[in-house]
């Protein structure tokens, strides 16, 4: 895959998104979030979903003007209405927010109604570790994932974020969906030529595969742990749904480029009144390594492609980069 | 497998607390616990773990008279000491303290060190729907499972709970370790002859297997999703640790006898204040029922049984039935 460098790819992308009615600071962090997730790896959640994200901007799926409120509190608990803007700049000022309650309160929760895709989750946690506090947040998503025990999707796969924070940067933050493969995943391996390393899924016959084809064919995604992250994403939508009054994956459009008005949470805690903790957090990581050569934690892999990223240029994919530079020229054009 | 009252089951474990030197309200509070447990079917948490509570507080492990202490707050942010007391005991204040501090804070957090095995962890979640608010917690464990991609027990298999409530009783408690079958678990399975539903871990060629006894050979258990329930597992592990500022799992004695010293984290939220939340509950259950006859939440199957058990009797094995009657035979001697 080619590289560019990352000022290239941010700067391309804060005029794309400026095009799209987002101004200032806020497409500066629209944009910012996009080339991070690539830096980083996740270009599935980076630079892949930039021109579905133009899309529904153009479609009304998502408000580029609308901004996220306060609609109802409770001390150190808040609920917020997304209104249907962009999902990024209403999670980061949902985390912003969870932070300031934790600094007050020492933890803090916000529960955000009616907003859009967040893109990569784990943004929102490496937002949290850099602000020194302990971030945890999910969403709910459109019905993607069948319920253990059923053949039809039910279930959001619901990512979950833990993130940790350590003094010299080498946070730890854990980005899972509650589905052993996300659909980009399962399209990557195919286009490969790989089986999968795990049973991802179901056939046709309803049996677990390792095809990942198969699994496409029948959207029967398997959750991690089978009948526990079925009902760990059921308890998540459930927390988000009546934590922020919005909707719930069952009231969720089921189709990608219309799913619109999630819920999601947003908690952080800031123990540092008790005194350090990065001698804990090492001491569990040195342990981990001692373990095997080749165990990780979560989020170490992520700071490995990263400098990298930033040392060779980011990873993109040619077709997807040539669809962005159109759209940049595009945005030129308009700007005219 | 025979069935007995539960008033009996009850009374008897009262005795037997008592002459371990819990008095009064704990002791029946602790009794409850455990008879509570095997009404709900989690006989491997409730009469199955008497004898080793009682061996436990014999041997110094438990010490039967500490209480729990506050140690350090911020506001809706506190961290206890558990000073090697009842894990039973600790849990269940550190949960009452964090449905106190949601009251007030509308979240609040408690993060206990040096405490002791809760035994059932979903009896805390189950506390806390019973008050009306959201449950979570979490204990560590000392290591009993490898990390993806290391063949020695480095990771605890963290229990995390998380619990809705509902007006009707029908609560939502999810219970899960992190490791797709307990050691208990496997030993049934073995007892039975039966393997298991899905791979459960690696056999000694490091082949994933469903055979029970191979997987109990090597103690290779595998976590919930490969390597996702292995960074799940170390997050919780990072939180307790540090939120408590107690013992991670490698710093926990490796033996079921032994195990001491754990660190938890109890989380309830009050969204009371922002008006009900049973509607959308119940409709998050109601399209899962709808998905497929035998599609059922965490919880739901916890209150058939429980109905049943008070109705019939709780199911117990003859083995440890006997093995707690000489010890409520015991206890009545000691107290003559």
């Amino acid at each position: 895959m080619p590289r560019i460098a990352y000022d290239l790819l941010h700067d391309t992308l804060v005029r794309i998104v400026t095009s799209l009615g987002i101004t200032g600071d806020d497409a500066r962090l629209v944009a910012r979030l996009f080339a991070d997730a690539s830096r980083d790896g996740v270009a599935s959640h980076g630079l892949d979903r930039v021109p579905r994200f133009a899309a529904a901007v153009r479609d009304g799926v998502v408000d580029p003007v609308a901004r996220p409120v306060p609609v109802a509190a409770h001390g150190a608990l808040e609920r917020w209405d997304g209104r249907r803007g962009p999902g990024m700049l209403n999670a980061h000022r949902a985390m912003a927010r969870a932070v300031a309650l934790a600094r007050t309160h020492g933890i803090g929760c916000v529960a955000l109604a009616d907003t859009n895709h967040w893109m990569r989750g784990g943004s929102y946690g490496w937002q949290a570790v850099e602000a020194g506090v302990v971030g945890i947040c999910w969403t709910n998503t459109m019905p993607n994932m069948p319920p253990w025990g059923a053949a039809v999707p039910r279930l959001g796969n619901n990512p979950l974020v833990v993130a940790v924070p350590r003094s010299g940067g080498a946070h730890v933050v854990l980005d899972m969906a509650m589905s052993q493969f996300s659909f980009g995943a399962l399209e990557s391996y195919r286009r490969r030529g790989d089986a999968l390393p795990v049973p991802g899924g179901f056939d046709a016959d309803g049996t677990l595969t390792r095809d990942p084809a198969a699994i496409e064919a029948t959207a029967r995604v398997l959750p991690i742990g089978y009948w526990k992250g079925s009902g760990l994403s059921l308890a998540l939508d459930m927390l988000a749904a009546l934590l922020s009054g919005g909707q719930a994956t069952h009231q969720i459009a089921p189709e990608p480029g219309r799913e619109a008005g999630l819920s999601q949470v947003f908690v952080a805690i800031d123990p540092s009144t008790f005194g350090g903790s990065d001698a804990i957090v090492s001491a569990i990581v040195d342990d981990l390594h001692a373990a095997a050569p080749g165990a990780r934690y979560p989020g170490e892999h992520t700071l490995a492609v990263r400098a990298e990223s930033m040392t060779l240029g980011v990873e993109v994919d040619a077709e997807v980069w040539a669809r962005v530079q159109a759209l940049g020229a595009e945005a030129l054009r308009g700007g005219e």
